[in-house]
């Protein structure tokens, strides 16, 4: 893949773990949205003005690989990429790893659908074609 | 209080314990959330069509005691009842047990204001006088 | 697949929402794990005890798809099997349904490795005999 | 109060809403519970040290306040200071704002006891004594 990727980084929170003692994997989630966000927000597209406008991109599809367990107050590094650009969908692809030690904690590849309030509720529809510049870059 | 109160059942769930080996304090907000929304609907209101029709119950103050720990897998009982009923406000009050073996895990206290959407994004408004009628039987 | 299936019904929390209105992606990954643990107990066999023998199930890959969003105060059905039992690993599938309408809502499928305190930390082993022989049946 | 606070910041994640469109009130628990780790790391105190010694500062009490919601990629700013100082407990009391309109989000105060891991479980001990002299530096 050619475009840059974004790198996010985050600390782990203790109401993130559980009595395994490492992070629960639902969490990796939340970790991964944020990084999207924040790719978008640094080719200068914010998410939250895509939902002002009456757009929103549900989630279609994950698929979560966890390596290595991270624990509580691990400094992690996510660093998501576009995978692929559809007519009305996009797939980020993700890589979380910790600094420190340099350890692969997760991958985590998610499709989200381009739908739109319309008469009959959401419908799906084409990314409006300034998200598809930005993500495209 | 002469109201009868309201009793709710849930299963601790893995995700809502921690590193520490108990139930992670922030879940018992959801716990108890959902104990409210039940003494609602045993009293014929749904807090979904309260919000369908433009209301919204907002959290004002919250007030948690924590007693003994809860750990994944128990089964405990949200008991719930109405201790205040301002003119835009209701206070809630929670306990939470585990029947196992009695233990008193928590006691939780709410207050929701009443809001609704006008001109100006969401202003207090009057508790809807079906509801606060539900909520003094 | 010959083994019977269990079912596990839930109430979506309000807290388990996002402002898109929905269910948040990653509370479904809550929702699985407390009905794959559903099976277990359901067969006899509890995911509680067996960590207390130092053995853990820590999930290795995760697959979900959204065929249609819930919502706050749905009543769903998770419906899960064990697809596959490896030497050291066992992969889960689930169905979540909403009976109200009969709606498709997500399809998830969780690959679990069973690890033990080892001297170096948490090491891969096999399933234990027990556990193995209930999950087949 | 003499010792100096510590300001936390932090970004406000898409799943942390809910279907309101705001910051969903558990979320801010674990906000808090951040910047009071983060408090003790900038005096040079760990608290996943502390745990790897035995300890534990589980939660005994904690009161919200609700003052404006916080919306989905707010940047915020949690602003902790030691409250008091107690011979097995210490309270925190937080302020959370939004900088960039000076909106006052919500006051946290959250009370820990302190505890160790004893013959018979988990047992209420002074705090030790250098997590103390941190704290009240």
């Amino acid at each position: 893949m050619s475009a840059p990727s974004h790198e996010h980084t985050l600390r782990v929170r203790y109401g993130e773990t559980d009595q395994m003692g490492v992070v629960h994997h639902a969490n990796y989630l939340l970790y991964v949205e944020e990084s999207r966000t924040g790719l978008m927000a640094a080719r200068g597209y914010s998410y939250a003005e895509l939902e002002r406008r009456g757009f929103a991109l549900p989630v279609r599809k994950c698929e979560l690989r966890f390596r290595s367990p991270a624990r509580y107050e691990d400094d992690l590094v996510v660093r998501t990429e576009v995978r692929k650009l559809g007519a009305a969908s996009v797939v980020f692809a993700s890589e979380i790893r910790r600094p420190k030690d340099g350890a692969w904690i997760a991958s985590v590849t998610v499709e989200l659908a381009c739908v739109r309030k319309g008469s009959a509720g959401l419908e799906l529809c084409p990314l409006p074609e300034e998200l598809r510049e930005r993500l495209s870059s």
